[in-house]
């Protein structure tokens, strides 16, 4: 296909070709959601393995109407949900996934979950991503907060993105950014926008979400937000560990308090088990950058998720090490708060406020680490960040959850 | 159309075509539900009457997108509502309807349902079909159990089909089998499935449920199922008469003992009678078979109810001879419970436990007695089961609802 | 184009040519939305300034799938939303608008809002229109009545219109009729229908709304509706005033109680002021109309909504001059009743009842006043209502909410 041809056939699809990239609008006001695909061959792009983005939309059951992007970065397969807040469905490099095996097979549309059912509870119906945005709004557990029931992690995972766009570097390394807007607004109550982003490179096994959130609004505003990053195997087995530069750890609960000496840890898939869940302050570079990594019991294979602790300064812990059906997984979990509900995190110092037009941003990168290498590597960065500083570790809960 | 072709077209339609059957996906995950249809004629197949399965989409008001399957027997017109659990909207013989006129005229995409609403009555907003799956996590009123607001008869109504698939079998009596997925999951909370199947060969005046209930979880769930029948003229009308073989009645409340010595018959339709409930353990085969039946005054025209009571072993009557603009209509409701909220019934050992990976089979067969002939023919299935064997009359609710 | 050419063309979009009138179906059960446009060229007609009425769909985030028609007038250009009630989204005329800026900025498709969310509070996830229907079965802010929690304004402006039509008619001045089908069903709950019906004419600067209730019902029922009719700048502006014949007003709460010698003036935007409301009841001539202004400081342009009270027999002036940003708007809402939970509006006698198979009809019109003789002339006409009767300034709020 020749360029000008080119331009001609991506001009019907709201494609645009600019200066230093091309652009393409999947998904806005007056363009649907419709079958799509660009690869790297149609744009005349010469990478060691060929690329491409496809735009697919689910049907039947609960999924009906769902749009998942699908973007093939030559290495990395990623799948990421307009219709469920630009979350990360699943990634994967050949035959090592990252993410997890949810009870919830369908990929739900908002419109077929009540948040509010299930005593607030409803979120879980819908809950299977990699990547799984709470916020922002309020993120933590159920339970009411100035009169209102704050529904389990906030509104964000079930917002569909407003605007969805395709951007690809026309020169090396021909970097991939997908962008889509989530709209958190009610009258009187909240005026967010999301500005979600996720950018990959042909052939690298990383990909990072730049996410920015924008106070739209006349006046400060609470907010919160917590990337539920969740893995299972091959990475999360018996003897699996986690690593990360730790000022301080506390159990989150009482049930937690059992296994704080283990933290680090993990059992196999465990009957009855449920899970514990720890808190984590964690140390970070002058710039603010720290690094936590989940690796299996050999140290051979791992996942790293780097974060800014300037607008992400603390991370949750999520061991939920029961059988495999009822969902073997560990969420990495970066966050302004941990998962409490957010009338326990104000004391904690942990329910920041967003000024009117400021904007806030967030980063986290993910890696897979595909070796004994890549996870010796990391682990020694967190070795560097944590430079023998100690690390405290509390033996209760920070919260009294008996307290209303 | 040469069979040959009929392949071609058909392939294109999803169709397969195997040795015993034609196979046909009307709805799936890469396929939206499209207008569509299939005629005996079409097929090559010479029956009495020629048969039809057509697909079609509704549109406005809050039935948008909502898919429904008319299957035409030849001589029993059936439309069934994959969005809606594929409940059995209503069938008709001619002139002679089963189903009944409910206030709510629209048939409801589950999108436009909040189930929490009104105190937990949400699904009378979607309330009208002929067959109303209610379950499978819970069945009965709405009320707080485990500290949890279950909704009134559970979410099995209003969770849209997955995958359905229309089967016919290539050989007389050429049975017509249509089936669709629903599925109840949940993080932490269920990993239902339920294979409903819907069957009818071409001529007849009969149609039956077989619905298959999957726990795919791990660990054993509570469960609850009833299938809420509903029928009103002209089987209804002051003089029908309800029979079955009755093990126990016994009043579902107090409103109900006022008209307990006249369980079996009904009333016209009675302004501010509003309703009654009587709950009947039914007597049943050695294979565990029962039969209901519903007839008019003159026991010229009714409709039997027939089920399994290894998995449905109760039932409930309800007699909402109301207005016919309020609703002039009974439900004849096989049912592993009876309609209170489930905290009441795991006294009455009536909230049974499925085993993980364990299945449950549900088969209700509805028949058209078309005169005298069939009705008596029912009623004497019903005297042959009953085998005169004692009826307990229970004066009292097995259920005291002023305790909480 | 020639007639017979159009009715050809027409025919395939649903239109049928009647003896006086052009009629259109743009949305029925066997008919979905689909982009589609009339103009007065394509009629033949010839008016000063053409005239078209336009059918588009909007994608993405919480608007997938709202259906909108545009009706340019030739002068008036109006947006109507049959997704949600057949609100009026917004009116201009040149680049004089009425309407607000709400932080809400998408036209959210009713599937995913939550009116029991946030306390009974989520319908102000979609409020953002220049006219929201309010009713039918109640209205009023949230909260607790006869054991059920009453959502925020019911639910009205979240029904999606089941059948949406469009009249035009076949001789000067050629008015424009827009109709859609509002079904408000609940089995045992409610069997309301509202024939809701805009009416424009070609180059005028008003319209009006003509809307019929139906208890479809066998029983009598409450029924409460409310247009909240919302106007910002130019209009509303520090020095705007408010003018109707008054008998009496009263503020609706402590907070409106502070403002109440100012009731008729407007602020700036003004920080922190949130709103007042005060409650108005109108007098109205012998036929029953009254008359309604809002006009700016200069008293150059204003609005003008007229109403009949036999319907609508009191108003709320709801006066929400905070910032910009948060929403600098003032709502103009004739009513059956106040804002205040149904029950404390039954002791007002403002829980009217509407009787089986009755109709009650509410008409109001909107009018531009685009000069200062069109806005001395609207205030003339409130004098003549008003004939020198005294206005009642009540102190203290009609009714004391801090009783439950």
């Amino acid at each position: 296909m020749t360029p000008l041809k080119l331009l001609v056939t991506l001009g019907a699809l709201g494609a645009a070709s600019h200066a230093m990239a091309w652009d393409y609008v999947l998904l806005d006001t007056d363009k649907a959601a419709q079958p799509w695909q660009i690869t790297s061959q149609q744009l005349g792009v010469k990478t060691d393995k060929p690329f491409s983005v496809t735009l697919r939309t689910l049907h039947g059951g609960r999924q009906e109407g769902v749009s998942v992007v699908d973007i093939d970065n030559g290495t990395l397969k990623l799948s990421v949900v307009p219709t469920r807040g630009m979350n990360v469905l699943q990634a994967s490099v050949g035959d090592v996934r990252m993410g997890w095996d949810s009870p919830v097979k369908e990929v739900v549309n908002p419109a077929f979950i009540e948040l509010n059912g299930r005593g607030g509870l409803g979120w879980l119906e819908g809950f299977n991503e990699l990547v799984t945005r709470c916020g922002y709004e309020w993120v933590g557990h159920p339970g009411m907060d100035n009169g209102e029931l704050l529904t389990l992690h906030g509104r964000a995972a079930n917002i569909p993105a407003n605007k969805v766009t395709l951007h690809i570097d026309e020169k090396p390394p021909y970097a991939i950014t997908l962008r889509g807007e989530l709209k958190e607004q009610a009258f009187k109550k909240v005026d967010f926008s999301v500005q979600t982003e996720l950018v990959t490179e042909p052939g690298s096994v990383t990909f990072a979400l730049n996410d920015t959130l924008t106070n739209n609004g006349d006046y400060p505003k609470e907010y919160q937000a917590l990337y539920h990053s969740n893995f299972s195997t091959p990475f999360l087995e018996q003897g699996a560990r986690f690593a990360a530069p730790v000022k301080q750890v506390s159990p989150f609960n009482d049930k937690a308090k059992g296994d704080l000496a283990d933290w680090q840890t993990y059992r196999g898939p465990t009957k009855d088990y449920d899970e514990t869940v720890y808190n984590v302050v964690p140390y970070a570079d002058a710039k603010g950058d720290t690094l936590t990594v989940l690796h299996n019991k050999a140290g051979s294979l791992g996942v790293s998720v780097g974060f800014n602790t300037s607008t992400l300064p603390v991370f949750s812990l999520w061991k939920n090490t029961d059988t495999q059906g009822q969902g073997y997984v560990t969420g990495l979990e970066p966050g302004t708060s941990f998962s409490y509900n957010r009338r326990y995190q104000r004391p904690l110092g942990l329910v920041p406020t967003i000024a009117p037009k400021e904007h806030k941003q967030f980063q986290i990168h993910y890696s897979l680490l595909a070796d004994k290498g890549a996870v010796d590597k990391a682990l020694k960065r967190i070795d560097t960040i944590q430079n023998g500083q100690k690390t405290e570790v509390r033996q209760t809960p920070l919260v009294d959850l008996s307290k209303p």
